[in-house]
């Protein structure tokens, strides 16, 4: 049986670091002052994001792997976004004194592996500690010489809007479904969903395809990744491209239809799920084809705008009630 | 005047921005999904590390401008150990939703002008929620090709061991004053700490010349910075490099001397400061030369040891009570 008490950090770092794999790219990695990580290109392609116990998860209805997961994937996501692959990830682990050391562990296993799903590797990090469990990432990738950033502001009227992914809306239904206070999760299965525990696992440990950002996405005319919802996102691109988007109703419907059952279930609208959606981590792009490159589909267009005012999305020619997320508002 | 209230992302970010100064080697700054940095080789040398309100610092005894410029300090120090120069900061900030703009604007103007001191820039960052602030900056730097890191492990028998600082235990100090109660930072200033608000200022905004790590710093044989303090920080560099150290105690007598002031004030014994006090972040290397470089001190020497037990640090060849901080040890 293995020890599962809180240990020091030298104890903590024994159960973490077995999980790191090695890499060519790694000429100094964990246990010394930094790691030295030798990129393709002296481009440096670099992102940080936190995720705060309480804030961005509920420890009762996820799992350290899922966190270590999703800590990955929302990092990843932002260097893919620039049409970039991701390489190096570091990461700060903040938590309280009693925290067993498998929590640890398993939150190292998640962020290692989903990094290494696409080619990254976790090189150094930092153990402290705080009251809520705090995990800090960031990923470095790079761009090769020549090699052209994807911004988000070059959207131009008559480009195509796309998502890199077949669904949307999953992670925020799956959200809604942990808030109604029926779902529970125990020895990493999810119990209470019903037929919806993957629109849980989903929203903890959301799994887009990443690859999409520096493959065919490297040909998008703008792009970012998918974390606070379709409307509030698109209105950044919308701004930062100075253009109008949009959205397809039609293109939305069967994500609509697909969540159908559940909004039943917790008697609510599924609209505003696939609208107003966070933390699906797919890449938004514009392509000025018409036709969008595989892995992509179409859900809107853009189109000249009219004064700032107009940088904005709308839905079938209408405007959207409903904001997204903003961390710092008081409500949404 | 300024409005100090609460604010939205957005309304944050336009208090933050403006004190972040351009770089040549910005492709893409903050506003994207991630930042484009070219840095003068593609060997990417990387460290993260947090500070934690309430375990790190206590915020009623410092300023939101000294935590910016701490955390900048901790991580530009992991960098400048390694013999390399930082150039790029990201900042993830957490804080609790009813946060001043003000304390944001202050952390980041603490943040980039001590990066900036040494050359360095913030190029992006996070903002999210937590019950504490909390503050994880990542730190790159980079190493010319043929330029080799200095590594914890370098250190030979014959070594001289020495410190790129002219004092050392002054944070410890700083930290013992805070903790006897006595002290309060109000509107910048430290009140209740009589002559001795120099040691509570480089508490909480230590400043060691940090570029004598990529300078004369690159000729040592072992290298780190002194985080945790000199007897902690010393067994790792003797476990790494399999040596024991023998620190001088004439050297570091005018150490212990120059706070036996505030030891008396305080009713406590000097020496503990300077053995195990950490934050002083000043580089702590070992060179092949007799003579040590300008910046330098000489405050022991390397010796071989006799096994794995022997990889520790001894006073004038007798061992030292006492272990240093450890983040996930109950007490120290």
């Amino acid at each position: 049986m293995i020890d599962d008490a809180p240990q020091g950090e030298a104890g903590l770092l024994a159960r973490m670091l077995p999980h790191l794999s090695a890499s060519d790219r790694l000429e100094v990695g964990p246990g010394d002052d930094a790691a030295v990580v030798r990129l393709p290109s002296p481009r440096v392609v670099v992102t940080t994001d936190s995720l705060v116990a309480g804030h961005d998860f509920l420890p009762a209805t996820t799992t350290p792997r899922w966190i270590g997961h999703k800590a990955a994937v929302q990092n990843l996501a932002d260097v893919a976004a620039m049409g970039a692959r991701p390489l190096a990830l570091v990461a700060a682990l903040s938590a309280p004194a009693e925290t067993p050391a498998s929590v640890f562990e398993e939150l190292t296993i998640g962020l290692a592996r989903r990094a290494e799903a696409d080619g990254a590797h976790v090189v150094g990090g930092d153990l402290g500690r705080a009251e809520q469990l705090t995990v800090t990432v960031t990923a470095l990738g790079t761009l090769e010489e020549g090699q052209a950033p994807v911004l988000r502001s070059g959207a131009r009227p008559g480009d195509v809007l796309a998502i890199g992914a077949p669904r949307l809306g999953r992670s925020a239904a799956g959200l809604a479904l942990v808030l109604s206070g029926r779902v529970e999760v125990r020895d990493g299965a999810v119990h209470g969903a019903g037929d919806h525990a993957d629109l849980v696992t989903w929203h903890d440990a959301p799994d887009p395809v990443l690859s999409r950002g520096w493959t065919v996405g490297r040909t998008a005319s703008a792009m970012m990744d998918l974390s606070d919802g379709l409307v509030r996102d698109g209105t950044r691109l919308a701004r930062a491209s100075g253009v109008l988007l949009d959205l397809d109703s039609d293109a939305l419907a069967p994500d609509v239809e697909q969540l159908a059952p559940v909004a039943r279930l917790l008697a609510t609208d599924p609209w505003p799920w696939v609208l107003h959606g966070g933390e699906e981590h797919a890449m938004l792009a514009t392509f000025a084809t018409r036709e969008v490159p595989a892995g992509f589909r179409r859900i809107g267009r853009v189109l000249p705008a009219e004064g700032e005012k107009d940088h904005r999305v709308l839905l079938a020619g209408a405007g959207i009630p409903g904001a997204g997320f903003d961390h710092f508002e008081a409500s949404v």
